[in-house]
């Protein structure tokens, strides 16, 4: 069994970790954090873990992280990168929800987040938590950055079309124009995200400028090789779980004979995570809620030169949780899919 | 036209007492105060007024209050009370949306608002602003505690079967089973509030004791004459407005009888903005979406001893705003609908 | 391994029941019918199901039913009446999730659901299957009438004050206000089930009769063994799952020492899907959404004689699918939680 | 006073047709037409009405359309073609809010519609009710082919791009990412618009080809002057009312140091339902919710060569039936605001 610890299990991507380790066959949970919480059941602040989730919150001093083989951080950035060396050194294995370890680059790192990055010298170790992409180093790895809800979608989204050896679109044009539920802003009481001013209503934010564009391009490049020049705009939906990202790139000439159906189907062949559905097919944000599937169909209208991919996930599994967990598996040498085979909820 | 002043404009009830005063034939809307958002203007908040409210918000000290004919307050309870003895003294009428003026009682209003009463003086002047049972009182007042969005719809769905000299019901054990929208808990950054947490979900809460009971009870009482015993229970549904309120009566033997279809028919006649349904209606909160109408609906399932009276209100209108509105026509005799003929919105 | 068959697939509860089944350790499904969608694949017409479940629709007469050792029905009333007797013949357990085995009394059905009884002598032998009811009977049916949703909730609510030898409640007059989201109305098209209808709406319906009313009212008599009487209101709640019963009764003096709070903990002790929470709560139905799970709590406000009993339960789940596969597990002598520990998805 | 009748009030744009007309000051509602529901007091099947609106519903050939001034259809595509020429014979101005008298080319209509053109000599005498483009024609026409909601947003959206003598982006390959509450898809039972399928759930629909594309091209190149191609792809968000249009284009190289904000403020300056915001605005579909507004944000991501325009508007009111009540105002020489100046309702 593996002993898991959470610091930070009070917002939504901590209650999830908490739902899909409550039944993965592995793991024993060991310690979970909240100095706000200290001593309160877990099971009191959600009672959806009632009879399932034993533990309660402890104050990180007495929590017992140093038992834990791997330790999840579901804490606001900056948090994991002042704990996570102790926990290393330890011999402790941990995977940061938050945006800590994603950057390679500290300057882009400290422009985007406004704080300075308490230990660049575990930034060339640590590793870029995405499956489908990294997988390999991902079993190696001591030290994972998991990747953010929107740049999930994003990368798996466009990687089969950047990861050839030539270019098969123009890479310095791409726009993705992604939506999210509102689950994604977490669980923070601010004006914006009541029901009252979110709900029936629908908008675009942060067009100036979004923390997800420079790790989506950085992960953009790393698959390439090449520079990728993308716009993002991101809206906020009416709905708890879910982003769906439409994707746009415009075809080059000299690819225009591709068979790009085919070409999604054999990158993603054998994986147990994404889904390419046939040609022609609207994937929905509800057939993949509560799962970490990630369903992915490729347009291309009119047979013109602009192809149009649709990108659905959970903003909290596969776009957080889920794939912690999946990296989990990996780490530990467990088969991948292990305690996530969750059917989607539907209706 | 009348001058008119509002403290606390940024809630929800009053941005919707902007959104009635915008249009309204008589108005002139002079002040608006907010300490924190002093010099914004009021559509930098609320681009809904954008092209409509020309005020901004002023700090409490520099706002021109006094030379207002009426001032609203839609602030949080306590500010009221507060105010209000200097804007009378100055000649201003003074309507409170909060609960500052409802209850007569000093200790009871202590002990469910946990503070001490500012001036119980002006209790016994202060007019409870339920027109279709206090209208003679409400044309000559000067200073109006308007009801609660629960009590409103308590009241006038209970008013026809407890007005009468002799009793047709229990009147000791009314049941009230209450659904509220979100707006409700006004426009407060809080984490119960967020769409993530409300939407989708649906919960009773305040089931020990609320504070529209004592409120309610007093004005139940004040209808019949005779002591009342209510139980209410309140619920949050997953919309923004709408309030629907299920009541419960047990008929008395003596009363069996009854045709109260008409009594309820025959007590608000002439009402403009209560709309007594045809015999097995099922009245939808979006009947009265964004109007000041209630509508109510009269059954006796298999024509037993209970009766069950429905009825929906649009809990920032008839619950609050556009009852304001409503006292304000009688207090400055202008016609009593002016300015909230508006059509309910539908879908 | 056990041969499930479902007649009747393409509704809510045929996908739920899809959902819970497929991942059932001990359950191999092998038939489904539809004679509408014969062929296809049932992935292609719930996403959600693609790559978990391989089988398509089959024409009824195609369907391999015969070789099944149990079989659903999540039909329309009417259906599993006509189908069951051969099925029973050839040695095959059937579950219905319809009406056509609910009520002991054909006259009764007859008059709600307004067509004649198929095999009215089937219903003496036909179990209840209300598991913290009725386990040792349905250990031995070959036939089960599930109950409905809102019933699940109204009897499993009632019965602690219901079941001792004497009463403790006035019997006579209890009183369920109910609260259902909207798959409850099935996967029909109809224009009141619209989102453009429901949603950012409430209502009551049905307030003159319901057919889950004598569906209660016998299971509560049964649970007794004394009359009940009971009013039942239901209300349409602008969400996808839940149901949220708040059900009153009024005590009776000499009962009026009890601990209410230790009456239903005890009731229900060792029950793995009955969860008395700590006297005090407001169960919301999100903290059973997507499980097996019914949470209770036992209110009774200002000490008075009036009780409060707040329940939530998934309508699709504890309310339908789940509950049949509970009886099944019961039926096959498994463990009654098993495949049926999903833990409830919050937000 | 004008005369009124509507063709076809049965669905939501016929709806909002008679909450808007009910309060305009110059408008007398004559006739409302449905075969179905004949006899049916209009307030029956909508209670928002009661009160309000004392028509009841009649057959066509029944109802005094011939009395009437100005008829508007709010019926399916294919109605208002088959009887426009008579109405227009006996000189009555004709609105239609489908599609019957939008497209020029009756090949297109017919390839989009799948049905021959009843009336095609009429097609060059009608007017595209878009008065922010078209006003002049608007107010000398007796036939209004009234935009579709999509297009509206659209058309206004690339307008000020596209109004120039030279181009100032790459008109042909502009892209529109469109997003729809569900009342766009009508009152029409279907299941896909069931709310326990459409809420808590996001996707793009339509992608391979949609008719609001050749009517948008059709209007961008009446603007323009030039040949346009556009990629739309339209999807559905879980809210009843609003439309949020995101558009992107490729600015050209010699229009770099446009002032798009400044253009943008010029087109449109003087117009009373087209409010241009402030640069870096983000408008939200509530922003004008049941009001006749559109409001429009210009950005330019990192001021690059990308512009990122964001619209939104009510469907149901700019996109459909306010249009039509300030295309009728234009149209008789009234104000063209005239009883459309309701402010959004906001929460």
């Amino acid at each position: 069994m593996i002993k898991v610890g959470i610091v930070g299990g009070t917002g939504y991507t901590g209650v999830e970790l908490l739902r899909l380790l409550a039944t993965h066959p592995e793991v024993e949970l060991t310690a979970i954090t909240s100095r706000k919480e200290d001593g309160l059941p877990v099971a009191d602040m959600y009672p959806s873990l009632r009879g399932r989730v034993a533990l309660s919150f402890s104050a990180p001093e007495k929590a017992r992280l140093n038992e834990c083989d791997v330790v999840f951080f579901a804490t606001p950035h900056g948090v994991a990168m002042a704990q996570a060396p102790a926990l290393l050194d330890a011999g402790i294995k941990v995977i940061d929800l938050a945006a800590d370890f994603r950057l390679q680059d500290t300057a882009v790192f400290e422009q985007w987040y406004g704080m300075p990055h308490a230990c660049p010298s575990l930034l060339a170790e640590a590793v870029y938590g995405l499956p489908e992409v990294n997988r390999a180093a991902i079993a190696k790895a001591r030290l994972i950055g998991l990747p953010g809800c929107y740049p999930t979608s994003m990368q798996l989204g466009y990687a089969p079309l950047l990861a050839g050896a030539t270019p098969l679109v123009n890479e310095a044009s791409l726009i993705a124009d992604c939506k999210s539920g509102v689950s994604g802003a977490g669980r923070k009481a601010e004006v914006g995200s009541l029901m009252a001013e979110a709900s029936d209503n629908f908008k675009a934010y942060g067009v100036k400028g979004h923390r997800h564009l420079p790790e989506t391009v950085q992960g953009l490049q790393a698959i390439s090789g090449r520079p990728v020049g993308l716009t993002f705009v991101p809206h906020l939906v009416p709905m708890i779980r879910g982003i769906h990202s439409t994707l746009y790139a415009q075809i080059l000439p000299e690819a225009s004979n591709t068979d790009f159906q085919a070409l999604y189907e054999q990158h993603f062949a054998g994986e147990r995570f994404v889904d390419v559905m046939p040609a022609g097919s609207h994937p929905e944000t509800r057939s993949v809620r509560a799962s970490n599937m990630l369903r992915i169909a490729v347009h291309r209208p009119g047979n013109g030169n602009l192809l149009v991919i649709l990108v659905v996930e959970d903003n909290l599994v596969k776009g957080a949780a889920g794939q912690g967990v999946q990296c989990m598996n990996i780490m530990f040498g467990l088969d991948e899919s292990l305690g996530l085979m969750h059917v989607p909820v539907m209706p």
